[in-house]
C-alpha cells in the first residue's frame, strides 16, 4: 500500500508528539502523520509511579487524543527503511509512506551492559511500552528482594517507590562513589542518599556487579568485591543510547556516539529529514562539545524548533547548545540541577568560583511544613557568567531550578543575580532578606 | 550623648537589615549601625498569618542576633532630625549619632481613609509592631464578626486566615469591581474571590464604606448603597504611603507622593545619604515613570544595591526600574503576577498581545495531589518583549513567578520564551509537552 502525508514523524514520545502540534500550529494546512511502533505507550518520566503512586500502571499511558482532535493523523506502526531518493518510508506492514518533510524522534534504548548472566529471566530493562511494564510492575511487587542496578534519576525514582511497597528489600547499586553523580555535586548526593537509606533502601555505592547467578531466573547478584546478594527481581537503570539504525541506514550522518548528526535547526546532512529528542545530537551549550543529554524536557524543546522550521526557518533558536536541566524528587525531598556541576565545570577546564547557602523554604520558620534548603551557585571566576546551579528544598524548588536554567541560557552574571528582582511570601519561599539565588550569588563574588 | 558610627542605617525593616548586612560584606573596616524605633517588631508579610497559622504571635517577631553577630550595632532609638551640615542624626533619647553615610530605610505608614466613625475603638490599622498585633489578634479572636477593608494582598490574606479561625463571620470589602485588581486581571482575581467565597468569606466588591457607626466602639458599618454589617473589629488594609517625615524636615527632594527622591544607586539628593525600600521612590520598569510598589522583596533588591555602592559604585545595576513581582497563597491556591497585567498595560499605552494556557500541575494527572494551572502572559506585540506575567497554581508556583520575573528583567521574547529549556518532573510540574510558559509564548506568537 502507497500513502502520502506532507510531514512524517517516526515515534510517538514527547518529541514526536511536540514535533508534531507544532508544525500544526506553524503549517496548518500541511497533512502530518505520526507513525508510533508501540500499540501502548506509557509517560516516560512517569514511569517509576507505576510501582506505587498511580492506582494502576494504566494510569500513566500516553494519550494522543490530541493530536487526534487537532487533525493530526497517528498510526501505530513500524518503520524498517527510508529511501531518501524517492522519499518514502517502508513500515513492518509493508506499507510506503510518502512525505515531504521527515522528523525522526526514534528515541533512546536502553543500555545492556556486558555482565555474565544478564539474559537470564527477571532482569528487566526499562522499556517504554505499558504492557511489558505491566508485566515488570506485578513481578516487582510479588518479590522479597529487587536489586536495582544504576544510581541516576531513573534508578533513584524506582528505588524510593518500590520501598513505598511492603515487605520487599531494595538495593541500589550504583559502581561511581554517589548517587546521581552526573547531575550533582557530592553534598547533594549526599543528601538523597540518605533520604533513601532512612526508608530502608540498601544503597551501595562503589559497587561493581561481576555476575548474575541462578537457573532459568536470577538468584543471587555477586559484586566484585565478593558480596553475594539473593534477588528475586532485577531493574537496569544504566543509561540509554540513541536508536539511530533507521538513519544510520540510509546514509544519514550519524556520530560515534551514535546520535544523529543535526545542525541548529535539528536538520539532518538530508535537508528534508529532521531529528529530535534522544537519538540526536546535542552540543554542551558551554562547550559546543557533543553531550548525551537524554531528557523529555529537551526532547521538547528541539521539537517545537524542528517544527516551527519544518519549512522556512520561521523561529530563531536564541539558545544556542544543550543544558541539562533535571528535577526529581524523593520522599518529600526535591532535588534539581541546571547546567555544569563543581565537578563537571573543573574537568572541562573552566576557572570557577563557587557560591553556597542553607537555609528554609518558608518565613518565619515558626510556620507549619517548613523545608530545609540548600541552593550552590556555579560561575565563571573571571567573567561572572553563571555556569550552573543545584538546589535541594520543597516543592517550590521544582521551578526555581527552571529559574536558574532561565539566568544560564541568558548567560547571566553574578552582579545581575545579585541585583535580582523577585517575589517572596511567607508560606512559599525563603524570606527577601536571604533569597538563596541572591545570596548564593554574593557569596561568590565576596570571593572573587 | 554623641556617638560616632561610620554607616548610620534608620529603620530596622528587611530594607535596614539587609542594606546593612551588605554594606559589613562590601565594607567591612566599616562601624554599621542601626537605629529601629520599636522594641518589637515583626516579619512585615508574615502579619497576616499571625491570626491561625502560627501558633503565637511572638512566632513572627523579626530578629536581629544575625545581624549582631556580624558585628553590627543595633539600636532601639527614634531619629527625629537630621543636620545634614553637620552630618548628626538626632533621636528621642537626645543621642546625636554623626555618620560619613546616612542611609533612610524608614518605611511606609498605613493610610487612613478619611470616613465618618474612623476613630472609633476597634478599628485598627496593621502596624509593624508585635505588642500592637498582639492586642488586635486578640480582639479579633474574641469577635462575631469581623469586617476587612480593602480587597488587596493584605486583605485578602487575612481574610483567608481569620476564616480559618471557629465562629468568626469575616467581611472583605472592595471598593474596585474585583480584589487584588492592581496585580490581576479580572479572570485570576475571580480564582481568588472563588475559593474564599468557598470557604465562607463574605467577598464585597464594588462596595464602599461610608460610616463607621457605634458609640465609643465600632458597632455597624454602614456602605453607600445602604447595607449595614454589624462588626466587632474592623481591619483596614487599604495601602501605605511612605514614611518621609525626616527626610522632607531635612530639606531632601521628596516627590508629591511622598515618596523621597533617589537615583539609580538610591542615593538622596545629598550624596551621602541613601533612601531605599517603601520610602524611596520607584520607577516602573517600562515606562520610568513613578510608580509605588511596596514590597519586601523590592526593598531588599534596594537595600543591596545602596550597601554595597555606599562608598563607591561597585555593584552595577543591571536592572534599572522597579517590575513588581508578587505572590499569595488561599488556602492551597497560589496566585502570583509579574511586571503589568493586560489591563495596566492597555492603560499604559502599550500595545500587546497576551497568550494563556490553563493545565495540571504534575503529569500524567492521575498522579495524587494534583492542582489545576493557569498561565497568562502579556508581550509587546510588536517587538515581541516579554510585558508581563499571571499565573495560578499549586506551590511549585511560588518560585515559577519568580522565573517569568527574570525573563521580564531580562527583556526576553515570545520566540526565546518558546525555545526554552527546562526540567520537568512528574510529581512537581507540569508535562514537557505542556510546559506551560512555553505554551502561552506559543499561543502568544500565534497571534501576531
Amino acid at each position: 500500500m502507497e500513502k502520502r502525508t506532507d510531514v512524517l514523524i517516526i515515534g510517538g514520545g514527547p518529541a514526536g508528539i511536540v514535533c508534531a502540534s507544532t508544525a500544526k500550529n506553524y503549517y496548518p494546512d500541511k497533512k502530518i502523520t505520526v507513525l508510533r511502533s508501540v500499540q501502548n505507550s506509557v509517560v516516560p518520566c512517569g514511569i517509576p509511579y507505576m510501582f506505587y503512586s498511580l492506582k494502576k500502571p494504566e494510569d500513566n499511558k500516553m494519550g494522543y487524543a490530541g493530536l487526534e482532535s487537532a487533525g493530526i493523523e497517528v498510526l501505530v506502526d513500524e518503520a524498517v527503511s527510508i529511501n531518501r531518493k524517492e522519499k518514502y518510508v517502508e513500515t513492518k506492514s509493508g506499507t510506503k509512506y510518502y512525505y515531504e518533510k521527515l522528523v525522526l524522534a526514534t528515541g533512546s534504548l536502553p543500555i545492556i551492559p556486558k555482565i555474565t548472566g544478564i539474559e537470564k529471566k527477571n532482569i528487566f530493562s526499562i522499556y517504554k511500552n505499558l504492557d511489558y511494564l505491566k508485566d515488570v510492575v506485578e513481578k516487582v511487587k510479588e518479590s522479597k528482594n529487587v536489586l536495582i542496578l544504576g544510581g541516576g534519576f531513573i534508578g533513584v525514582e524506582i528505588a524510593d517507590e518500590i520501598s513505598k511497597l511492603e515487605g520487599i528489600n531494595v538495593y541500589l547499586v550504583e559502581m561511581l562513589p554517589h548517587l546521581l553523580a552526573q547531575s550533582f555535586d557530592k553534598e547533594f548526593s549526599v543528601l538523597v542518599e540518605e533520604k533513601l537509606r532512612s526508608k530502608g533502601v540498601n544503597v551501595l555505592t562503589n559497587a561493581k556487579v561481576i555476575e548474575f547467578i541462578g537457573d532459568e531466573k536470577v538468584r543471587r547478584v555477586k559484586l566484585e568485591d565478593g558480596r553475594e546478594i539473593d534477588v528475586d527481581v532485577v531493574l537496569l537503570g544504566i543509561g540509554a543510547r540513541p536508536n539511530s539504525e533507521l538513519a544510520k541506514n540510509t546514509g544519514l550522518e550519524v556520530i560515534s556516539t551514535g546520535a544523529i548528526w543535526v545542525d541548529e535547526y535539528m536538520r539532518t546532512s538530508d535537508p528534508d529529514i529532521f531529528a529530535i529528542g534522544d537519538c540526536a545530537l546535542k552540543r554542551d551549550f558551554y562547550t559546543r562539545r557533543n553531550t548525551a543529554v537524554m531528557l523529555a524536557s529537551t526532547a521538547t524543546a528541539e521539537a517545537r524548533i524542528a517544527g516551527a522550521n519544518l519549512y522556512k526557518i520561521k523561529l530563531i533558536r536564541e539558545n544556542k547548545g544543550t543544558i541539562a536541566v533535571y528535577s526529581t524528587y524523593v520522599d518529600g525531598l526535591v532535588l534539581a540541577s541546571a547546567g555544569l556541576t563543581e565537578s563537571n565545570a573543573v574537568r572541562e577546564g573552566f576557572e570557577i568560583v563557587t557560591g553556597t547557602f542553607e537555609g528554609i523554604d518558608k518565613h518565619p520558620g515558626t510556620l507549619p511544613g517548613v523545608n530545609k534548603t540548600k541552593v550552590k551557585l556555579i560561575f565563571s571566576k573571571h567573567s561572572g557568567v553563571l555556569l550552573g546551579g543545584q538546589i535541594a528544598g520543597g516543592m517550590s524548588f521544582a521551578e526555581l531550578i527552571n529559574l536558574i536554567g532561565v539566568a544560564i541560557q541568558q548567560r547571566m552574571t553574578a552582579s545581575e543575580l545579585e541585583t535580582l528582582q523577585m517575589a517572596t511570601h511567607p508560606y512559599l519561599t525563603c524570606a527577601p532578606t536571604v533569597y538563596h539565588v541572591v545570596m548564593a550569588a554574593q557569596e561568590a563574588i565576596s570571593k572573587i
